[in-house]
């Protein structure tokens, strides 16, 4: 529609300027120390939210950080998109290697780096400009409401409370969610699934006090030893995870699928020289795309215990600590899957050490219908703005909520992901391309067409 | 004699009140940010040892930080005892395990805690009252040189430097260093051996930037697994070490040899209550004295990679690292033994990974010999002030000076140490018995008598 494209181009400068402010706000979710920032952050997504055009705005508390709820309504009658996002973001560490400040945005070469510039401010920020441009040019064709959490980062512990309570308020026909990637601009794509989560965190502990290591040394069951023995059992020789029952319930593609999949463009070369690798690594018998698409995964996410400071210290620590998640495929379940890494662990650990584990955030997979309507809509929307079909992909990321708006609204959900692998996703120096940020507000108001003209 | 007993008894209160404040210099060797507190402790010792009588003390410059060096030579025909100690301390991390300040000396039941009380500000200052003791008394029977460093703790790395230029200021008959730990005050003992070190640090890179665990993990391999697989194959199931050629130049103690240290009085039960564990831990076909004394070990004293902050991050950090000590017995080589680890580590990184190795301080292993005047002038010492004969024992740690001292001085080393096992030597809650101070400092002018008199 000329109309949108006039009055979007009209507004560039400020749509990019109110970005920029909004990632300034430092919404660190895992930090206690940022807890009022995620209060002003909460309250600038709903004065946004206001100014666009939507009829009201609410804030509701939850035992951990604020949700957003806003919502425009301008027919019942019409079909509703529920738009889900986050305000929040990852913890901006290591901070010495983020070329410019994680909460100071900096434009260099059209890219803006900051923290959450991708995930997920820039994206759901494109929601609300895309609703700003079909209230201001009057051509609402659905209404939609906004679902704009702040817990997304830490496993969305307060979300399902709010959903079970908040259904009605929460009704709708779809879900659309903007906190995924596209293979490239020339290849446009939409996730069909999110592998869901399993997040643990070790503590091994051994002696009573940290030792001297030479005169306890040898003597002594050496925590971090003894972990990375744990860790390493993980894996076997063919990166198979070795955890009992851990593969039990994944559903194995067909090689139907698998050679569908496998169709996808993608350079193995360029992959590694973005990574400054020169080898690859993972499961056997799976391509890249596989291991990271249809495969569950075990990473060691975080390590520490001893002395790390500068120099040299002689200590034989009293513990050691990791931080381990896994990636689940449907029909894995995070409740069980945490259970078994739990269960292995202190089944393995050796006499000397005792382990205990913390549970962080899990979720789980969620695999979207490619012949549903919003599925057809969306990718109708692309084709429309960027010439070309998308590619359905099956993307390696968790969005840990997809499973419960399943569950408890009945909703199917649509991933329209307008960033890209490069982006830096919890990363130092994240970035956003202003082009994407601009195609995908310029995409959404043609999903909004097609799926109300659809219904 | 009496005139030693009644002059100490005097002044005791000024002598632990000395100490005390010794103790509160941070002089953390290892730490850049407490050069300034190194200068500060060097020039502390000097205004000490010339409080005590010395004749000259002069604080001499090296590439790190300062030696202070004292003499008194009351009668050049007298023979010469060089005491070697050490002003630095290791860091105290990890500070939130410290019932008290680690600068901030603290006594609770007769017991000094402060980093450094017993490693080595309370034990070398021990010599430093003892002279003062003698000269008082005008009782001096040896001439007493002190060398006193400031990087043990970080491996005397400039030390040998200006022992090889000062060796005719450095002229002695043997040296005397009181920086190990008895068995018990009811079981005085003697170390007769101080084990090498060998000493890395170990970095483990894989891609070029922290990556988003789910949109890459499963297909790149993780530093952290990567490094934890390399620990974890350091030691095989026996807990003997892996490494090619590390047990090659290992001198094995007969079994007379074996069996005459094992008549040491040593409680399993005792030693694992102490350290809260219900098992120990080690090479298997060696007793826990065995281990830690006579026996090569490879302990991680530091690991670290990716999110180690609260809460949860799904990272797949760009870096691993570990801190890697060995203990090495004769005739093992630090320099060879460093190399092993070295090639042992560059050898198995798996591809997808580098590894960088920085080396930290080493030494060599040292072996005094028990028939020497100076030993004999020790365990003579011990049984007069303690009422039983010392045992002689193979201590675990390492002063990785005391090859170098026999090698460039051509002098014997005798071991005399006050501490304790208990005394968390490296760890928080580092203390130092009262009563061992007091006892070291009456007992170091027999062995000035003995050792003159055998002479």
């Amino acid at each position: 529609m000329q109309i949108w494209k006039e009055y979007q181009e009209k507004h560039k400068e400020r749509f990019l300027k109110e970005l920029l402010e909004l990632l300034r706000i430092p919404s660190v979710s895992a930090r206690t120390e940022n807890k009022q920032d995620m209060i002003h952050c909460a309250e600038s997504v709903k004065q946004r939210l206001l100014e666009a055009g939507a009829d009201t705005v609410t804030i509701y508390e939850t035992a951990g950080h604020p949700i957003v709820y806003g919502e425009k309504i301008f027919d019942p009658a019409k079909p509703t998109i529920l738009v889900y996002g986050h305000y929040d973001v990852q913890p901006a560490d290591p901070l010495e290697l983020w070329k410019s400040g994680p909460f100071e945005p900096t434009i260099i070469d059209g890219k803006i780096f900051a923290r959450g510039s991708a995930d997920d401010k820039g994206q759901f920020y494109m929601h609300v400009k895309a609703l700003e441009t079909m209230t201001s040019t009057n051509t609402l064709q659905a209404n939609i409401k906004f679902l704009i959490e702040g817990e997304e980062e830490v496993g969305s512990p307060n979300l399902a409370t709010f959903v079970k309570a908040n259904k009605a308020l929460l009704k709708a026909d779809v879900i659309l969610i903007s906190d995924t990637s596209m293979l490239s601009m020339e290849n446009p794509s939409i996730d069909i699934g999110v592998r869901g989560l399993s997040y643990i965190e070790v503590t091994v502990t051994g002696p009573n006090r940290d030792l001297h290591s030479g005169v306890y040394g040898g003597a002594v069951a050496n925590p971090i030893t003894m972990l990375a023995k744990m860790i390493a059992s993980c894996h076997d020789e063919n990166n198979h995870i070795t955890i009992p029952g851990f593969y039990d319930d994944v559903v194995a593609s067909t090689n139907a699928e698998r050679a569908k999949m496998a169709l996808a463009p993608f350079n193995e070369n360029e992959y590694k020289t973005d990574l400054g690798l020169t080898h690859l690594w993972g499961e056997k018998g799976f391509t890249t795309n596989e291991r990271t698409g249809i495969r569950p995964t075990l990473e060691v996410n975080g390590i520490w215990g001893g002395y790390t400071g500068e120099g040299a210290k002689t200590v034989l620590p009293a513990k050691a600590f990791a931080k381990i998640s896994c990636r689940l495929v449907p029909n894995q379940s995070s409740v069980k899957i945490t259970e078994k890494i739990l269960n292995y662990f202190k089944t393995i650990a050796p006499a000397g050490v005792t382990v205990t584990a913390e549970e962080h955030h899990g979720g789980e997979p969620y695999m979207t219908p490619i012949d549903s309507d919003a599925y057809q809509a969306a990718a109708r929307a692309i084709n429309t703005t960027f010439g070309k079909e998308p590619i359905p992909v099956r993307g390696g990321g968790s969005i840990p909520i997809c499973a419960l708006f399943e569950k408890e609204l009945g909703l199917k959900i649509v991933f329209m992901g307008f960033g890209l692998d490069s982006d830096n996703l919890h990363s130092p120096n994240e970035k956003f391309d202003i082009v994407n940020f601009y195609k995908g507000i310029e995409t959404i108001p043609y999903f909004h067409q097609y799926y109300a003209e659809g219904k």
